[in-house]
């Protein structure tokens, strides 16, 4: 292999430090961590694994030192937004999947400290077991997705801790001179509230290192939701597609009172499709996006809505109540609200596999199969469900794709995430304003709202692809960056995003991008974290001030 | 005066630019900044009142090109923490009083978007008129306090929205360089989220302009509370002066699981006693502290507990009665619950009156002066009683006081602001930390608690002492530096402090603020925006990275 000077004396010092196991060059595994389901995915020239805080200082010190820039992931399942892959070919994969270990529970105070290789599902367990009267507040990334990975890039879950900025409290940060950080009051011996209050004395430094490349977080302490009295799952499916807009100005009230306090998520017909069945290439003759007639049939055939609406209502049973008759009177023009809990959808499965026989039952099945994982999600309970939708477009699918990874499967997904005031009028906009570029590009519209806080909705617009086709990876490509550009321009710039979009949302001569590059300066000259993610890299623009 | 020629050339092109009324030397108008309540008041050469930001970006780029350091100060009521004063005498204050514009009061989202200058009453009418289903939640700071002043301190509320870090959103902040920094979406042009999601895209910067130096805030978003349905004021006079730690376990639940969704607060006797009358100077025989036989006697007299809890209940009318029954229950073992409405206290304050021509109803008028404000201001009305308090233990008060400012009385007052997990032992330990030192010097502990979070208490201890009297100002002075200094060796430094508690919080060798140091060198090289404050002052430490 032709690795230039400095890659080989960074690649022996840290194999030495870490040991054949921990700094890895071999083939097969670089391939496999430039799997993704996005175009162009690009692959490392090693994969480093450190096992401690320590060791993520020794990485980071050699690669100063070297000039051998690094890409830290947590797990690598940053679905939609590009995996596990570094924006360019020839990273240096910093995978801290190994830094897994729970280093508190804490069952009074409810919070948990972890390392940033901790998955969802290993937190849940842990939880579940250690501190039974609270929740993990868990995202739709799946089983083996990082809490901490997630919650760096502002990802949200579904319980009324949805909001992970404002329910997480106090990081340890390596930085890229190797020294260590500690936020909030944790930069403290012995600090009593370094886990309970999130903003200690001075600056508030966490901001820096969400969404950023300004430090390796290796230790991060996590609010649990105390398990409610009582919980009600609801769900709503409006068919008339225009009614969105009315929809969400009739949740507004209820949200901005807290009455609705868990991120209620609105699903298009089209994303629940997704999770259903693989697209159906036979009747659309090969064609896409959907047609309007089709898209109606497989609408009914379903049993789902145009847009269909779920969540939870959490606190005393008085307290639900209250809340369930509110949201139903609030709802009632567009719907019969429903609701499930524990006893009616065993009822409800029950039916199902009764009626299967016959050869009745499948709409009832269909409906189970879309509620069951929200449901979950809402109690905390992490699931892989929600990822199936990622293989809907794959032609060489069977329909009875058991692979876990969507990956394995060649399927292509790249989400958008523009942010919206909780306004009819915006949602509305924000949609007219993506639908022609996907429909131009040949790319159904899967849509997902969620009501992120008491004022704002976050819309994932998904475009699902065969990343097997490379005609098709290229008008996903297209369809990307257009609709993005769109969307910002019409007031709607995303919450985050991936390699892609980078430098759609960096406007030349911004004076937020100027300073971001200000601090990277400052905290890292040399570029050694994921140079240009998020902060542009500091030789594309003259730096100021 | 002699003035150096670089103060000469900056203010000749200060006054230039704002007028003889904006760029101010009067003697007079310098010695009225110099009042404070802390000892050591310290007094500047000159006032710039700007109004408006490009004003405030002129006058940075005179500072800078002129070596003039800038103290910004938004209305100079930074109550018990110093006021209006500069760590050093000799600073040019950049008032920002005159910039004192609603920008905008939106009655749909529920937000208002402020300039520095303006006043909680002055939104609280804003509001009020234009906005009438919100609240603006307000601190017990007065009337007259600047709403982002004290949330770029991070002072606290007292209802839902009382930790206003979670509820302010979007700033334009000028920077060292005269140029302007927009946070959040604030930054894209058109974005219509920007005062609704606080986060953007990228690296979130909000956090690096509260307790610090780096920039000059010029415009913020606040969010407004929505009105309840219901409201309900609560409190509770605990006669056991060791029930404290219980009450607390007692509370945690509830608050944990949002059944006490608003800012509890618990006031002890002596915090109450010192904004009902005077200190007893005659009845202790001069003596200080007060004994716990007087103490004990005066809080009988006035009807008070030695702890005194009030809170809220707000929700829909089955939501507070649902809080207030498992509120009644957790808290039967201290006293009574009672709790107040508008009706309520209109009834209670006739019987005073009609009692008081009989001389009856002395208790019924002290539990009615300690109750009224709180309830006020758990409704977002503010105050100026929560200021009373200070004229305590000033000698030459006649008990008429009617002075607004207790400055102008010689009122001597420093808060310590102490963060404890919400946990009996820690409010214990913290309590018994700060005692001894209190009585040593001769000062009575006042103290309140809030539970800003669902996880974590604020306490303010607060030396009360008499201003005029330079031995007393000298033992407050030690008080102050003896009490933080355990404070923070036992595990609970302040959440914010003032100059005189500065060195304290920053332990040198600490990577916290020699990052600090290192964000300041990025973005105010020069010093130009209130060196010292919270951020080490660049020379003093060696700067590594």
């Amino acid at each position: 292999m032709d690795r230039p000077e400095n890659q080989q004396r960074a690649f022996s010092a840290w194999r030495e430090r870490l040991g054949p196991d921990g700094a890895i060059d071999d083939p097969a595994v670089l391939a496999r961590y430039a799997r993704s389901t996005h175009p162009n995915a690009t692959r490392p020239w090693c994969v480093l694994l450190p096992a401690s805080t320590a060791e993520v200082q020794a990485i980071v010190a050699t690669a100063a030192k070297e000039g051998a820039g690094l890409y830290p992931i947590a797990r690598g399942r940053n679905w939609g937004y590009g995996d596990a892959c570094a924006p360019e070919c020839g990273a240096a994969i910093l995978d801290l999947s190994r830094m897994d270990a729970i280093l508190e529970i804490n069952a009074e105070l409810g919070y948990a400290v972890i390392e940033p290789g901790v998955t969802q599902q290993q937190l849940y367990e842990a939880v579940r077991e250690n501190a039974p009267d609270f929740w993990v507040d868990c995202t739709g990334a799946g089983k083996e997705a990082s809490i901490a990975g997630n919650i760096l890039e502002r990802g949200f879950g579904h319980t009324p801790y949805g909001d992970h900025v404002r329910t997480s409290c106090g990081m340890e940060v390596v930085l890229a001179d190797g020294r260590l950080l500690r936020t909030g009051f944790l930069h403290y011996p012995n600090a009593k509230a370094a886990w309970v209050y999130p903003y200690g004395t001075g600056p508030m430094l966490d901001g820096l290192f969400s969404q950023s490349n300004l430090g390796v977080v290796t230790r991060l302490g996590v609010w649990l939701y105390p398990a409610p009295e009582a919980f009600r799952f609801f769900f709503l499916r409006v068919q008339d597609p225009a009614a969105l807009p009315a929809l969400i100005e009739a949740l507004r009230p209820l949200r901005m009172k807290g009455l609705l306090n868990s991120a209620v998520h609105i699903g298009n017909d089209l994303r629940l499709l997704s999770s259903l069945a693989p697209y159906p290439w036979e009747e659309a003759k090969g064609e896409t996006p959907l047609s309007e007639t089709l898209r109606a049939r497989l609408r009914r055939e379903a049993g789902i809505g145009a847009w269909n609406m779920s969540g939870s209502l959490t606190g005393t049973n008085a307290q639900v109540r209250a809340a369930y008759r509110a949201l139903r009177r609030a709802t009632k023009p567009f719907g019969k609200l429903r609701f499930a809990t524990d006893a009616r959808l065993a009822w409800a499965r029950r039916i199902a596999q009764f009626g299967r026989r016959f050869g009745l039952a499948r709409r009832l099945q269909a409906q189970l199969d879309t509620l069951a994982p929200n449901y979950g999600l809402l109690k905390g309970v992490p699931t892989d469900e929600p990822l199936r939708g990622a293989r809907w477009r794959v032609r060489a699918m069977d329909g009875n794709d058991t692979a876990q990874d969507p990956r394995d499967a060649g399927a292509g997904l790249i989400w958008m995430s523009p942010v919206m005031p909780l306004r009819g009028e915006d949602i509305q906009a924000a949609l007219d304003c993506a639908a022609p570029h996907f429909k131009t590009h040949g790319f159904d519209l899967l849509a997902t709202y969620t009501l992120i806080n008491e004022r704002a909705v976050i819309a994932i617009f998904n475009i699902a692809f065969d990343n097997n086709i490379p005609e098709e990876s290229e008008a996903a490509l297209a369809c990307y960056q257009a609709t993005l550009a769109a969307l910002k321009e019409a007031g709607y710039p995303p919450y985050r995003t991936n390699a892609l979009g980078m430098d759609a949302i960096r406007d030349p001569g911004d004076t937020f991008w100027e300073v971001t590059q200000l601090l990277k300066r400052a905290l890292d000259p040399k570029e050694v974290l994921a140079r240009g993610r998020y902060i542009p890299p500091l030789d594309d623009a003259p730096l100021s001030g």
